[in-house]
């Protein structure tokens, strides 16, 4: 067999391409190098292990709600691997299992789909592994393709989602778990693994539930895609924890385990370098202020985590927006002083980072487009301005405090529904107003020029780092573990990260351990909670006690492309521990 | 003396920043790594060497008029250093010598600067470097500041113009070369380093000119920062050149140093990262046009030369829209074609890569927006729209063809001057309602999502690669090598750039023979022409052949971030060598 480097987004069969003789044609000199860049595995993934159970668990909320919900599966207790002499689970068993990648694009997805196959050609020889097409719908379609060696190859290691596509649907209606039962049933599946964020794993876990109750022989196991409400840090057994590495607190585990995650299974990594770089433009020019969007419309984690690689000049985290109930103008005044400070001090350029987000952070902004959207709906806008007054006092209010710009823009922009559109530049123009205001009353006498970026799709499908790489394959490998033991329900998961990949810990936590329920159209639904911004956090601490030197200083570092090779291509980890450290 | 890598964008000397003991606390790991990175010097900068001067030089163009403009140093022989038994330049006359960045930033400018420095520590101790600050302006200001190892130390091989700042001033009248006299008088300069692009260069070699004839001992020398018209490729000197390590033609050599200029000074290697990461996406989601602007509002290298990298499924270049006489709705056909074939072979999704300044190349865009201009500044725009019978009729039905979003665009945004704004996203408006247009005939059954992305600010500070940082290491040190021999009104040149570092050439080429005249106001003023994308160079010709294989097929390619260390540390460079030794 000699794997092609042949790329088929399109679905069309490696070995078909190469045939073709299109070999190595369509990656670059990086990709190839990583393609044959060999992983490390936890030392108890590469001998003989057995599977222990922990303790029985709970709920992170309302566990009678829950166990409603999970009759079957409530209180299942967490899973560990542990070195053994012999293996226990059966190697002659040949299993059926299906993957299938769910919601947007993060680097190491490929990984963890190679690791199960790995984990099911070095332990279960004989095994087959679908890969279900454009995430859940490809279950429910039935859309799948065999994985073979072949067709895995040309992905490992690599960026995207590509090798089997992703799509944001979800199981939810009967209609539709009964279409997921029949793609079981036809497909003979032992097993399934959901790679994806807290919805995908809620899904996961209401799948492994139904299809127990069903009596399908069908196990379910979740994959952690991103931070957003899986690792609820409480809920990290202790026994995957960092304490005898780190020598830290539990309290600082959960931050750490929080910066970890964020770091493995986010793009964030190549946004600090596109904002490094953003940064000594800034300083080389010496008359823009950059203001930089960047992904997370509920939490700002991703915010967070690069103003503490970057040290930007201004940071809005909007989850202390939302604490402080900051109103637009609160924001506009922060930035505003902080620009006419600097002013002062001769610096006339700045970075600014905001979260996607922000403006669902400020209850005030979110009233009144929800007013205008109904007045848009309903009413006639006369000229004269008469429609305001269907405007509750403080929705007007803010009308009026809005630049003349925005106020047009919020009239005339409509999205395919119709409905006003939040102003991605709103800031910025907040921003030049304000400094207007204040230059006639003689308070700045400067010249502002903002630049709005969002970073988004350059980021998430970067090639994987070496640790995001590591840490994603042995998820993977993990999960082939839970499944051939015939486990269900559980969230695969990875520990002991700040130790070398050798002594990683390896297991499985109940689902429904890190669930709650919420209300909603008046029926009690499960949820992973999002795991928010903690304001009492350490990175939050830590950022917040930096900041006004950020400000008014100029620290910014420029965290560089990513490393594959060489002293530097671990680097991001070192820098975490050490900020983590440093704290202790 | 202990260097500290502390940066001071804001001019604080190095030194007392270290005092406040804020050392390595700005800098990321892989920053760090490169401070201390070697970089090889050719052999002939290694060792004695003598400057040999070529044949007498003409000029681009106009060579009488060329003549007239610089009487002094029209005509000057290229020159070369070759090995040499001894140094023939004097070691102990120190030399007082000025840098100055002009112009937008691109890696490797700080390169620059350090190998003159190092050139004079080597070769001229006791020498002293003065970095004016803030480009051009800093010269006719007298601002500058004595460049020391400790200044210098943090800058070295890293990204941004920070050190001494850039500016995009012009040293253009009597009184401003009056400013720029004093300064090198005051100053007692021997000589004045000009990195910059082309305008910045035909000033450079005024200011030669100027100080020739004015009898100040201040030589200039030029350094290339862009191929904005410097490489006029028949102008670069066969002893300069390539054939002996490529054994291709004369003709390919042009292509060939074009590309490698492009390669090095320029930031499209961080631009093809991020293309290739956006592919993947594309292709990942399955839902999405990426519509990719880049830099280049004259010239559309860095497009060609992404599309080269990244095999993009369209790409607009500007120089083929101008040559063809392109009409906004040709390229919007182009453009609806394609979205349409490839819906119908299953890919809703594409990467689209057009250059920054492709409505300039639109003669009857440009014409719509001036006439606009005109009828805005001075007439009533009334609302049953008997204004527009105000417009040439060419320019009516260009507007009657827009769709209605941006002619209301058009007319409600301006820039600070008042006038009609280029609309950004006017491409993807265009699209999306021709599309509906063939929607509504039964032509085209899917549903078209564009994404608007503009990449600029994000690349040009990037860190150099390790090629970039030995080319510009090299034009530096050979910059201080030619004012070290009283030469002036060169630009340094390094060539045999496909060999290793070692057996690189350096001299410098007359600049005068780089020139041609334009009619400006009525008179002739010497100009370095821009290099525009030839569409019967071997870049565009290979582009063409492929470019439909890329539209109908998926073949991009992900160059991945650039890497320092190991195998594909200079991947750029064999993946052009390759690509061109593979057309000869």
């Amino acid at each position: 067999m000699s794997p092609s480097l042949v790329s088929n987004g399109d679905f069309t069969p490696v070995k078909s391409v190469v045939v073709n003789g299109r070999v190595a044609s369509v990656y670059s000199e990086v990709q190839t190098s990583r393609i044959d860049h060999a992983l490390p595995l936890p030392s108890v993934l590469r001998n003989p292990f057995k599977i222990v159970d922990g303790p029985a668990s709970s709920a992170a909320g309302n566990p009678d709600e829950i166990k409603k919900l999970f009759p079957s599966l409530f209180g299942q207790p967490s899973a560990k691997l542990v070195p053994n002499d012999v293996n226990t689970l059966p190697a002659d068993q040949k299993l059926k299992i299906g993957v299938v990648l769910s919601g947007g694009q993060a680097p190491g997805g490929h990984n963890v789909i190679s690791g199960i196959f790995d984990y099911l050609q070095d332990r279960v020889k004989g095994s087959v592994v679908y890969g279900f097409r454009g995430g859940p719908a490809g279950i429910m379609k039935g859309k799948y393709i065999e994985l073979t060696p072949e067709y895995i190859y040309p992905y490992r290691k690599q960026g995207g989602f590509d090798m089997i596509c992703s799509g944001r649907d979800k199981i939810e209606t009967p209609e539709q778990f009964k279409q997921a039962e029949e793609t079981a049933k036809k497909l003979d599946l032992d097993g399934l693994v959901v790679i994806g964020g807290d919805d995908s794993n809620t899904n996961a876990c209401l799948l492994a539930e139904n299809f127990r109750v069903k009596n399908l022989k069908t196990r379910v196991t979740g994959c952690p895609k991103t931070i957003d409400g899986y690792l609820k840090s409480k809920e990290v057994p202790t026994s995957f924890g960092f304490d005898t590495a780190c020598r830290v607190s539990i309290a600082v585990h959960a931050d750490f385990a929080l910066k970890l995650i964020l770091l493995i299974f986010q793009p964030f990594r190549i946004y600090a370098e596109m904002i490094g770089n953003v940064m000594i433009d800034a300083r080389s020019t010496g008359k823009y202020y950059h203001f930089v969007r960047l992904m997370g419309r509920a939490a700002s984690h991703i915010t967070l985590e690069c103003a503490l690689q970057t040290h930007p000049n201004i940071t809005i985290i909007g989850e202390e927006v939302a604490a402080k109930k900051q109103t637009l103008k609160n924001v506009t005044d922060y930035i505003v002083d902080i620009v006419c400070k600097r002013f002062g001090l001769g610096y006339n350029y700045g970075v600014i980072l905001i979260p996607e987000g922000l403006i669902d952070f400020i209850p005030e902004v979110q009233q009144l487009i929800a007013e205008l959207n109904e007045i848009l709906a309903h009413d006639v806008v006369d000229e004269n301005g008469l429609w305001k007054k269907k405007l509750t006092s403080q929705s007007q209010q803010l009308f009026e405090f809005l630049p003349q710009a925005i106020q047009e823009q919020l009239m005339l922009e409509r999205d395919p529904h119709g409905n006003v559109q939040k102003q991605k530049k709103m800031l910025i123009q907040m921003v030049e107003t304000e400094l207007e205001k204040r230059k006639q009353e003689g308070a700045y006498k400067g010249q502002f020029k903002g630049q709005s970026h969002f970073f988004s799709y350059e980021g998430r499908c970067g090639l994987p780092t070496n640790f995001d790489a590591s840490y994603c394959y042995a998820l993977g490998y993990g999960a082939g573990a839970l499944l051939h033991s015939r486990k269900t329900g559980l969230i695969s998961s990875v520990g002991n990260l700040s130790a070398p990949v050798d002594q990683w810990t390896v297991g499985g936590t109940a689902l429904t351990a890190l669930m709650d329920v919420e209300r909603r159209h008046g029926k009690f639904k499960p949820v992973i909670k999002k795991a928010m911004v903690e304001l009492d956090g350490a990175p939050f601490k830590k950022f917040a006690s930096l900041r006004e030197e950020w400000a008014l200083k100029n620290r910014c570092i420029s965290p560089g492309p990513i490393q594959f090779v060489g002293p530097t291509s671990t680097a991001v980890n070192h820098t975490l521990l050490l900020e983590l450290g440093a704290q202790v």
